[in-house]
Order: structure tokens, then C-alpha cells, then sequence
């Protein structure tokens, strides 16, 4: 989006008390304030005459005011976005929820938010056995080509966070305090990881710390850009199953990692499974689930690229007829194992059109991929 | 039943090539050979002329066959018993399956046959986690007057066993072999505990050794004297699986222990939960699914009952009215926890009858069990 406008609506935020759902809303269908100003009628916004007094005025004002000018300075940095929710870049199915943020701070490489992403999550005092579930669970569905979202906090999320990124997969943290800040601190150098192979994202004004209140909103947003959550470990009363919650509401796909029945912070996991989550206790198993949820963000996706032709992809499980851009990934695969690096060396495409590509060929059964390596099968 | 009817029947199964279901379900019917060859028809039990045939050539023999009369000797020592499915102590749910067995071979207790039971089951080679939760279930349910039925194997089976012998509940060993041998050798004097506090059953004839073909129809057994089966670690492909598939055609409920993701034991556990059996992590939630089959278990015991009266229960979840045997287990127990033993001895009952109306009063929420000691809510 354009700077100018951009600096609108954040002034807009910023100085109004215009609710952040009605901000939104408006931000959908307009790409500028004097667009919202010239529209006939708001009343569908939920945007009341005094509302519209505020846009007025926020229009006329011709100096941003202090939080937006840093915000725009900040996304001028190297590595530094601000992605509103009619970028291409949004994720496309955080626009499917309820109430999605107006936009995300990013720090990091944005497209990774376009990968198709799964959520890993749990708690904060877990045991070595739900570090070790989330770890292998995170470094597996990486190396397939999904993104691993999660929440930047102690205990479950650090290591998912952790493993994928030593798979070399893409992650997302996604934050209860400003883009330009790290809670807990002792994740500073993990988060300094994934801003080089993920995104960390907020929808918080830059410099909010983290509240407790900020954690069920944030916790949204997690679940409302995955396919799917995997709780791994979750007490019987805990943050996770607020998540879960979320996660339902939004239609999500909810796994969760069984544990030993002497572990009570397996209890929380088990109950969900009781009340109708998908017991998980292989990678796979959440890799069948989702290729419905898969499949649309690929096509989400096939609108994005560059090249349109390179995401025409019409293989369905055992139809022969491959798009373009497949058949040249398929040319550069043979049966002798080889890394994403060496396929993107040969093919010169967008890393995260390769992982689409790849992904949908694994589900389609012509390529399997083991530790990270692509194969026919 | 009369010895010389059982010696017919006995006979009767040994020499002739009739079916053991077409003898079950004449047996069901009818006291004796006598009995059976006056009747007008016996085309509604698949009986051909030839099966009548040799049912005339049996009731004509003056000698028994030899294992007739060697079984005959057997059931006359002390601890030793042959239960024909006429006889009131031949358990309740077993007479509800498509093939119930025409008899049993029992060794030590027959009464605890008429306990509400509930099987716990599982891998041989179980790991230490599963044999732990094996003995937690097995303790926990005995003491709350559950008889604990399972299949003397080695790992998962004999930890339960050994369990509620510990927690002095009663248990119940179906065999693979005849009723007076043991296998494997190792449960030797295991089986010898069990004779004592519960019962080692068979259907098979004396003598027989183990076979790997005995025991599919030993499972149905479990799983038919059963409430409910619960699986406590199973691999992918396991003799478990088996009893599964029986337990759900005999419409009894599956429960599946889960446990670590890492361990293979865990796998045929998980892949239940995924195909419907209910995840168990507390020996509550056992008790909690079983309330209806163990409420008609009871209503069997209170027409076997010496005193009828004894037992009509008619407490339902919070209806104050009580039976006369209740009100006198009620006066018996205060808010100070008593032992089963003190209450045989205060009120001169029957085990199995007391253990009925203990478990009727918890499920009614009047009373609690903890370590198998008794008090009021």
C-alpha cells in the first residue's frame, strides 16, 4: 500500500476511537481514507455519523501523529513491513476469520505468511516429552513445505520455533507485544533466528509490551492463519485451550498430541481428544487432514505469484495432467534425494511458490520427501 | 446342575461331532439329553437327524467317555467347578453374546463371575509406562468392587492381575488352555494368588495346552464377561486388536490408554482412539461410561440373590428412596472410612452382593472409595 495512505489509516488508529473491527472493515473495501469520506453510505460498517466526523478529521490533519510517524519510519527499515489486509502479502486465511487485524507488523520475510501454515502449540512448563513431540512434530511438517506458527512463548512454543528453525523451515511467531520488541527475553536470539528464515508479526502499535490481556487476541490470530493446531501438553486449565477454542470457532482443524496418563500436562490434551479433537501421534496423520485447507491456500497463493501461468496447478491425487510449473519442479526431481536449496539454485522461483508446488506434489503422491530431501516415489 | 445330567452333556461334546454352539443353545433350553431327545422339533437349533442321531447314542451309553469322567472328578475337589450356562453363577453379560461357551471350568472363586467386570488388556511386551497404568486401572477399579478379567499373558494382562490380587479385588483369568494348567509357566504361582481371591476360568477341556487357535476364541470370552475392555498399550498389529473387534460386536465399550507418541506400544492405542474408542486417562472416566451395563449386571445378581429382597435397588443418581440392603450397607458407614472386610462382618453378606450394592451407593454419589475404604460423601 501506498505510504500516504498507509499513514492514514494508522493516524486513523491511532488518534480515533474508532474500533479496530470497524477499522478493518473499512480497510477491506477502501484503499484510502477520501475513498471511505466520498462512499454514499457507512451504515453497513457499523460506522455511526460521529465516526465519520472522526475520518473527517483525521483526513484534514496534515501532520501524522507520533505513533504512526515511527510506525512508517520503522517499516522502512530493512526487514521491517506493514502488511494491511488488502496486500497481496496478508495472509490469506487470517482474511477468512471473524475479526482479522487491519494489518500486521512484520519483521522478517513476509512470504513465509503466504506458505500454507500449521500451528504448534501448548505449554509453558511442559516435560522433555512434549519438548521433544513438539520438536520432531515441527521439524517434520517444516521440512514438507508448511509453515510453523506458534506464539514465542517458553516451553512448547520454543521448541517448535527452535526445531523448524534448524530443519531450515519457515516459522511465524506471532507476538503479545509490539513487532520491535521480544517477550520472553530469553527468546532474543530465537527470535533474531526466525527473523532470517520466518516472520515475527503483531497487530500491537510498536513499543506495546507484553500484557496479559493482549494473549487471547494474539492466540487468534495464530489459529486464524493455520490450517490447523496441534496442542502438545496443555494442563487441564490452560492458555493453549483458549487457542483451541479460537481455533474451533474459525473452523479450524484441532490436533492433539497424546502423553503419558502420569502426566498432568498431558490431562489438558487428553480431555480435548475426549471432546473431539483428532488424537496425533504422527506427522502424517496431520499432513492427510489438512490437504483440503492446503489446497485452498495454494490457489490463494497461485493468485499472488508473479507469474500466474507458474500456479496453474490442477493435480488432483492421481490426475496426470500437471500445470507448467510442476512439470519443471518434476524435471529437477529424480530418485535420488535433493535439498530445496539445490532445487531453487535450478529453477530460479520464489522459495515460497517452490513449497506450494512441492507440497501439493507430496499430497498428490509423485514425490515424498525424507528429512528435508525430495524424491520421486 | 445335577452330575449326571452334566456327565450327558459333558459326553455329548466329547464323542459326537455336534457343533459346541448347537450344545450351548440346546443346553440353554433344556435340563438334559432326556429332555432334548422328547422334544417335538429341534429344527430351530440347527439340529439335523443326524445331530438327533447322535444325541440318542450319547443319552444310550451307560459309561461316561473318559475326559466326561475324569471332568466329573475333577469338579469334585475342592475349588474346582463346572458351570453350565443353566446354572445361576454363569456371568450374566457372557449369556448375552451370539456363542456363549455351554460351560466353564472354573478354579477358585465362581462368585466373583457374578461381579460387575471390566478387562484390562494389552501388549505382552509392554513397556514400564504401560504396566504402570495397567496396575493403576487394575487397583483403582478392583477396589471400587469391579472384578478385573483379563488373560494371564505375560506383560499388560499379568500386571493387572497381580495388581487387583495386591489391592485384594477380585480378578478374573480367562485361559487358553484347559482350566487345570497354566500358561506361560511364569504365572505359576500368580495363577495359584488368583484361585484364591478370584477365579481361573476355561471352556476348553481339561488338559488342554495352549494354542495359538485358542486364544481369538478366549478373547471373546474376556471381552463377553465384560462391561467394558480397556486396552492399555497395543503395537500397530496386536493380538489386542483382536478382542477389540469382539468387544465392539458384543457391544461392549473400548477404552484405549494413550501414551507417549515415542512409544511403538502406544501406536495401537492412539489408532483405536482415531477410529472411536474412547480415550481413558482415569480410572472415573471408566466407571463414569459404565454405569448402565454394571446398573444390569446388578439387576442379574438380585435374582440370584438368597434374599430378593436383599437387593432391589431402585436408588437411581439422587433418588433418595433406597432398598432395604442398602439402607443397611448405609447405616454400616460413616464418614470415617471402613474396610469391605469390616462391613462382611458387621452385616453378614455375600461378597459379590455387598461389592453390588458398594458400587451401586458410589455411582449414586452417596458414598466414596478411596484405597478401598468406604465412607459417606
Amino acid at each position: 500500500m501506498d505510504l500516504n495512505c498507509l499513514s492514514q489509516w494508522l493516524a486513523l488508529s491511532e488518534i480515533t476511537a474508532v474500533p479496530s473491527t470497524i477499522v478493518s472493515r473499512l480497510l477491506r473495501d477502501f484503499e484510502s481514507l477520501q475513498d471511505v469520506v466520498d462512499a454514499p453510505d457507512l451504515a453497513a460498517y457499523g460506522a455511526s455519523p460521529e465516526i465519520f466526523t472522526q475520518i473527517w478529521r483525521t483526513l484534514k490533519q496534515t501532520v501524522a501523529p507520533p505513533g504512526a510517524a515511527s510506525a512508517l519510519l520503522w517499516c522502512q527499515q530493512p526487514g521491517n513491513h506493514i502488511i494491511t489486509r488488502r496486500d497481496g502479502a496478508y495472509p490469506p486465511l487470517l482474511k477468512e476469520i471473524v475479526d482479522p487485524p487491519p494489518w500486521l507488523f512484520v519483521r522478517g520475510r513476509p512470504e513465509t505468511l503466504l506458505l500454507p501454515q500449521v500451528a504448534i502449540i501448548g505449554s509453558r512448563n511442559c516435560s522433555v516429552d512434549g519438548r521433544e513431540a513438539a520438536a520432531m512434530f515441527a521439524s517434520d511438517l517444516g521440512s514438507r513445505g508448511l509453515s510453523i506458527c506458534s506464539g514465542l512463548a517458553r516451553g512448547i512454543d520454543t521448541a517448535a520455533h527452535a526445531s523448524a528453525c534448524k530443519a531450515k523451515a519457515a516459522t511465524v511467531a506471532v507476538l503479545g507485544c509490539g513487532a520491535d520488541k521480544v517477550y520472553p527475553s530469553s527468546n532474543l536470539q530465537l527470535a533474531q533466528e526466525i527473523s532470517h528464515t520466518g516472520a515475527l508479526v503483531s497487530e500491537l502499535p510498536l513499543g506495546s509490551p507484553a500484557r496479559a490481556e493482549h494473549f487471547p487476541k494474539r492466540n487468534r490470530i495464530i489459529s486464524g492463519m493455520s490450517a490447523g493446531v496441534i496442542v502438545v501438553e496443555a494442563a487441564e486449565r490452560s492458555g493453549s485451550l483458549i487457542t483451541v477454542r479460537m481455533a474451533i470457532e474459525q473452523n479450524r482443524e484441532v490436533f492433539a498430541v497424546p502423553g503419558s496418563v502420569r502426566n498432568p500436562q498431558s490431562r489438558g490434551c487428553h480431555r480435548m481428544i475426549r471432546d473431539g479433537a483428532t488424537l496425533v501421534d504422527s506427522p502424517e496423520q496431520v499432513v492427510e487432514q489438512l490437504c483440503s485447507l492446503v489446497d485452498f491456500q495454494i490457489g490463494s497463493l497461485g493468485i499472488l505469484a508473479a507469474e500466474p501461468v507458474a500456479l496453474e496447478c490442477t493435480v488432483a491425487n492421481g490426475d496426470k495432467t500437471a500445470g507448467k510449473a510442476e512439470r519443471e519442479v518434476l524435471q529437477q526431481i529424480g530418485y535420488d534425494p535433493v535439498t530445496v536449496d539445490k532445487l531453487i539454485e535450478r529453477l530460479n522461483m520464489e522459495l515460497p511458490v517452490l513449497h506450494a508446488i512441492l507440497l501439493k506434489l507430496e499430497l498428490s503422491g509423485r514425490i515424498r520427501c525424507e528429512a528435508g530431501r525430495y524424491a520421486l516415489t
